[in-house]
């Protein structure tokens, strides 16, 4: 989930520019019934008359994501480069957002200027077209900031790294390079996109039946990879998940993708022999909803997988994401299909600079300071040393962290409050307000609902009613544990005096500790009770 | 989680044998809440009177747990190795039941008759001490069950692999090889235990603070290696947390374990040099209560690791605990920890045979049947398949299967009702009694619970209630959602017809979609609803 902050100007009153807008995923341990993951953006907000603009260095989701979400909060110009305007344009559509503050920015050498910033966008090789490092010139020098990249020479679509123009922006001198730090734990050096073509064709060259390959729908390179050796193996293509067309939808309109074969629609490939049949399918993470996901369990949009077929995981598994994937892998293995994923390293290339590379990139750019982003702590602090124990300044900057970059070495100049807010259903919710945390103390400990009725004189009116949700219906005793449960508090009601049943409360704090500890003694559990005390008078 | 049985008989009058009874731990997104998870042994339970025995083949928790679980449920002998009846002692003294049906049977040739089948224990190499291999001789023939194994000749703690055993246990042939599959996907042979000193030595001479190193408690290999390394660096040892002081002492106990180096107390290690320290912690998995996690949050009895101190992962991460695992790693990175783990293949190795390695123990068994057991269905598939290619007759058997060995091939005989029982708190409960899903509900969409009351004539008293959990407070209209959600269930009420307000089923049902309708306007969910209509007459 990224979004950086560049300003520049007196302290507090910097203009200022943002770097990217992107989406994190929720998931069942830490953010149950989330949406979205959202950064906030309240410092942003309260400043926005100091903000010039926002830059979208590509279209992935952790970088793009959260821009239909508060565009209308911020209400700047958005530029960005052609593809990813497109899939911008198109997340803002989805939502009924104007794009009006969209703008289609080309590669360097144009720029823009913000305020005290001009920004240029320079290609870079990643896993998405048009990925763009940003050149950004300011009154105290210039600052590349280089977005997730990789060294690529021959990416199949898209822009080569070219070492010559980073050499060439690099030439006046760079006070700053802040750069991608995802691979800096991976010791070799990275390996080109162009490298899987021959081994995927030699894989399904093999394949007697119907085969099936996922990837991320946004790595149109290698749906031109996977679709290229489909078609010289005879086989046509099918793209299934609204993901994947859309994004092959974008790449034809921005002409960042040539030479892709013919498409058959699911309709189309039933009149086709399984054998000369290849689907390309969203959902390599094993998201539930995603087209491998359905195949998995069994006929999607009249297609089906059997005994003897082939499905490939060109990808790699986001740590979490592995029991997911897991499962489709099984199931399947039930249905007798083989399934091959990336454990030889064979069927996928990462998107991000290695550590070789980050070196490379660094002695291109010989920049005064090197300022680690993307990654966890670790990333950022083996980043830092890297690039201090190679004669450059550095320093780990944490969310939040406001780093002077004037001097010859970074400095920290403060914190801003940062953290993430939840998109819930169609509301933002704050990350800390609770809301959450009650969902997931549900969802650990059941829920106890008591009802009480007190009559005009304050006297309890019947016996109290519990109702269970996700707990054991009887316990140790072996009865009912509502019923056991209601006893209990009724025996509380009625030893209780007066001055207690006046006082709600105390009558519900009562309440709730007979139901904590009954429950304790019948199940060894105790539940997050809800008590409504409902007076008469 | 393990759960084999075993019968001889006629069809339905088959006597049993059960090898193994393990445990499986919960997560949050399939068992919230959920303290263990147990094989639901129904089956097993209702065909007690034909239950001769239960043979536990190492102290694992998924081959052990279960064991004091449902032992007084079954009610029949138990029998293991010395190391593993210790520590199976242990969990049912912990629980407080009598392990008077606990028996420990000496190695291979010593034998136990159990109805039909004669059982002796065949000592394995794996990655807790005394693993065996099960030896079980039936009127139809010889059977081996080969538990968790690796070929490893060296293992450190407990006996090496024996060819030369194995080979004298097979040469009268056997009918079926019951065959661990873990690792059938991993391509090359099993390294040895002992490799792993001289690496951890070399990690260990360089640290010039404490070090501190994470494995599996079980491991008792792992730990002397580690131990011993940190002695010949002159380091002094301390255990943190209690399965590994538990592992050691049980080790120690029943003789399983010598040489180790003596270990000092968190207190007295205050008084130690830190760069004189090494901590062997609990918590491999990234557990949050395990002395690791502790560890990486700060000060833990007295000991805390800082800037330039060294942290050693001796494990492979499971898959689905990555998250827990890299939380803990950036942990340390933030207090200037070095944390290194096996990504290079140096501080680590398997218990489980890799697949040269099952193909060698073929070779020396030359059953005429394989039964793939342990893995899920990808590697017991695919462990099939590569008995079957090398000329021996195989079976995918899944749970509940159960399958004809007399035969020269196998046959699916018939099928067992199986699953899972969840222990939540101190019940066990089934896991597809809804209650579980009950709190994956809540966590999902949150909760509102509507409260109403209506007087001796079936009119509403008053306006209904409700109370939110686990909802945002406000929607689209900016009002109290609470008091949004009262309005409508008001107006819904004042509408209802007498019909409607004298069925407590049908005004439950309206209420409810009002309250989903409502909710899904406001906020973009449809909460879980409980009603509670309360009648004075």
């Amino acid at each position: 989930m990224n979004a950086y902050v560049y300003g520049y100007g007196a302290p507090g009153k910097e203009r200022l520019i943002v770097v990217d807008l992107g989406v994190a995923f929720p998931d069942m341990e830490g953010s149950p019934g989330v949406d979205l993951i959202l950064p906030d953006l309240s410092w942003l907000v309260e400043n926005r008359d100091r903000l010039e603009a926002v830059f979208i260095t590509h279209a992935h989701e952790d970088h793009v994501g959260a821009v239909p979400h508060v565009l209308t909060r911020l209400n700047v110009p958005v530029h960005a480069r052609a593809f990813t305007a497109n899939i911008a344009r198109r997340k803002l559509s989805d939502l009924g957002v104007p794009d009006d503050d969209l703008h289609v920015v080309s590669p360097w050498p144009e720029t823009v200027q913000a305020g005290p910033f001009r920004v240029g966008f320079l290609p870079v090789s990643h896993s998405i077209p048009e990925s763009a490092a940003l050149i950004i010139d300011t009154p105290a020098g210039r600052v590349i900031h280089s977005g997730d990249f990789k060294i690529d020479t021959d990416p199949v679509v898209g822009e080569p790294f070219d070492a010559e123009a980073w050499a060439e922006v690099s030439k006046g001198g760079v006070k700053a390079l802040i750069c991608d730090s995802t691979n800096v734990f991976v010791p070799h050096a990275g390996r080109s996109e162009s490298l899987l073509g021959p081994e995927i064709e030699k894989l399904i060259a093999g394949a007697p039946g119907m085969v099936a390959a996922t990837t991320f729908a946004s790595n149109v390179a290698r749906l031109k990879t996977l679709a290229l050796a489909a078609d010289r193996a005879g086989r046509s293509v099918v793209l299934l998940g609204r993901a994947m067309r859309r994004m092959v939808e974008a790449s034809l309109e921005t002409g960042v993708l040539s030479g892709f074969p013919k498409v058959v629609s699911p309709e189309e490939a039933q009149e086709i022999p399984r054998g000369n049949l290849m689907v390309l399918a969203t959902g390599s993470q094993g998201e539930g909803r995603a087209a491998s996901a359905a195949l998995s369990r069994g006929k999607y949009l009249g297609l089906e997988l059997k005994e003897g077929d082939l499905f490939l995981f060109s990808s790699k598994t986001i740590p979490g994401n592995e029991r997911c994937v897991i499962r489709i892998m099984n199931n399947f293995s039930e249905r007798g299909v083989d399934v091959v994923d990336d454990s030889g390293g064979r069927y996928h290339v990462s998107g991000h600079a290695n550590r070789p590379d980050l070196e490379r990139l660094h002695d291109i750019v010989r920049p005064q300071i090197v300022v680690p982003m993307h990654g966890e702590h670790r990333h950022l602090r083996e980043h830092a040393k890297l690039a201090e124990a190679r004669g450059m300044q550095s320093v780990v900057a944490v969310n939040g962290t406001m780093v002077d970059l004037t001097g010859n070495a970074p400095v920290v100049a403060g914190h801003v409050e940062t953290g993430r807010t939840y998109l819930d259903g169609s509301v933002q919710i704050g990350a800390l307000d609770g809301i959450v945390r009650d969902r997931l103390r549900m969802a650990q400990n059941g829920h106890v609902l008591v009802t009480v009725i007190l009559d005009e004189e304050d006297e309890p009116l019947g016996e109290p009613w519990c109702e269970l949700k996700g707990l054991a219906g009887t316990g140790s005793s072996g009865a009912d544990l509502a019923e056991v449960l209601e006893t209990d508090l009724d025996q509380y009601l009625r030893r209780a005096g007066a001055k207690t049943l006046r006082d709600d409360d105390k009558l519900e704090e009562g309440l709730r500790q007979v139901v904590r500890q009954t429950a304790q003694a019948e199940i060894g559990k105790k539940p997050e009770v809800t008590v409504v005390i409902s007076r008469l008078r």
